[in-house]
């Protein structure tokens, strides 16, 4: 059946305090000038976790400065019961002051903090073993956050993106990857080819999902440290991100739909590649 | 870390065209008057399903029965283009209108068709071979709707349920099915462990997913027919649906998180399953 592509996702660009960072490094972007958005963006906006086990697990992660805590009464005497002492004191509110900062849908379950972003490592600092993601204009924050979240079940080394989210979309993603935000380093990175190509000159083997690749992963040879790249539902990967892979494979699947929700597919090549490489 | 369940996900019960089927056959469920709620609801309330890939899948399934066709104009002539003949005729209306009948971020393309529910197969008439999947209290539209893409994916011969969802939400599900409602048989049984030992008495292994579980499934011992059944997140399976699993079994999960998004949970299961029966 004839399939155009769903309308693309955008990437919501929002303050980047990691565009500071990347100021002094340089040698890795082109020329000031090359990304005026980035610059004129306000480099510290305050992003926003919310949910019992999204906020505790930023509260446990020394490298998150909490900025502002948010509690209904219930939740700030869970959080005593529990022997929790968040760094700053949590404010006390009813729980539509927490309600009215996120969707309707939201489960906030009485907290709700606002935080600076976790830095992001550099491609150089990253270990030399093990596996890492790399994401291709995966933006939907639910798809992120489970993705992050399997990532942190296979132990995986770091997840390398192009994508910012606003602050409410990373709250969103923060509660789909339940915990997983604290766990997984995100590389935010201006540009993906160079970024595969600083990959590739570490000793990585870069390996492409893509489900018209005539090779099974399970019978593709991987060996460590690996780059996974996954590219967004519908459109695949950009002919840039392909041509940068060393190998391209599909997931074998013997039903009749050939493609999967991208974190079902990410939990996939996840599994078999840390199988063969156990 | 501490963790408390989120808000439990609640079923929308809805008008139920399959209960007027179960009346057919009392012997499988108890004397009338068990379930006042399901012969109270409205028999035939139509359910509502958007987007390209979601509306021609259904055009393309001769069970489906669709009431109404709602097209924008571009949408008719991609129609046509595409060789396409809806057994109705679309109704031409602008994208607004369409718009109007579903959330604010819901992509449906130009396509919105009101259609019956497909019947609910009887677990008599389930194969004797492959797996099954059940789901024990997995409401959430987009988990359900990936697990259903997926299970299609790996040829799975139905899925069995105790949820309904409401019209609107399944037009949620079958879009992240992505036209898998259309390939997988759902079987929406009114007592779970009742349809576990229908299971069983037609010969299906029944295997529970259960993170705590000392047995990995990978090295659990599988047979066909085989029935994986699944807990909600957070929840996991309920004691009645545990006790009746004669197996129970984890992913062997090597990170920090040990539980998953369950669809990408049940992805690996499928995999697992589908290599050990192979």
């Amino acid at each position: 059946m004839p399939e155009r592509p769903e309308r693309p996702e955008r990437p919501k660009w929002h303050a980047k305090p990691r565009a500071q960072r990347r100021h002094d490094t340089p040698h890795r972007r082109g020329p000031r000038g090359d990304h005026p958005r980035e610059r004129r963006a306000e480099p510290n906006a305050p992003i926003i976790l919310y949910g019992w086990h999204t906020v505790t697990a930023a509260l446990a992660n020394p490298a998150r400065r909490i900025r502002r805590l948010l509690a209904t009464e219930n939740a700030a005497r869970r959080l005593a019961d529990d022997g929790i002492k968040p760094p700053i004191d949590p404010e006390l509110v009813r729980p539509e002051i927490i309600a009215a900062r996120l969707s309707p849908d939201a489960v906030h379950q009485g907290l709700l903090a606002e935080s600076d972003p976790l830095p992001s490592p550099d491609i150089d600092d990253l270990p030399a073993g093990g596996i890492v993601l790399v994401l291709d204009q995966i933006t939907d924050p639910h798809n992120v956050g489970a993705i992050l979240r399997t990532a942190a079940a296979f132990a995986v080394a770091a997840i390398i993106t192009t994508a910012r989210h606003s602050p409410e979309a990373t709250g969103v993603l923060a509660k789909s990857a339940s915990g997983a935000l604290e766990l997984v380093p995100i590389a935010i990175v201006p540009n993906l080819a160079r970024a595969l190509a600083a990959l590739k000159e570490r000793g990585f083997l870069l390996v492409g999902l893509d489900s018209a690749a005539p090779d099974d992963l399970a019978a593709t040879k991987l060996s460590s440290p690996l780059a996974l790249v996954l590219g967004a539902e519908g459109k695949g990967l950009r002919q840039g991100t392909r041509a940068h892979c060393e190998r391209l494979a599909r997931l074998d699947l013997p039903g009749a739909i050939k493609s999967l929700n991208v974190s079902n597919a990410a939990a996939l090549a996840l599994y078999i590649a840390s199988r063969a490489m156990a």
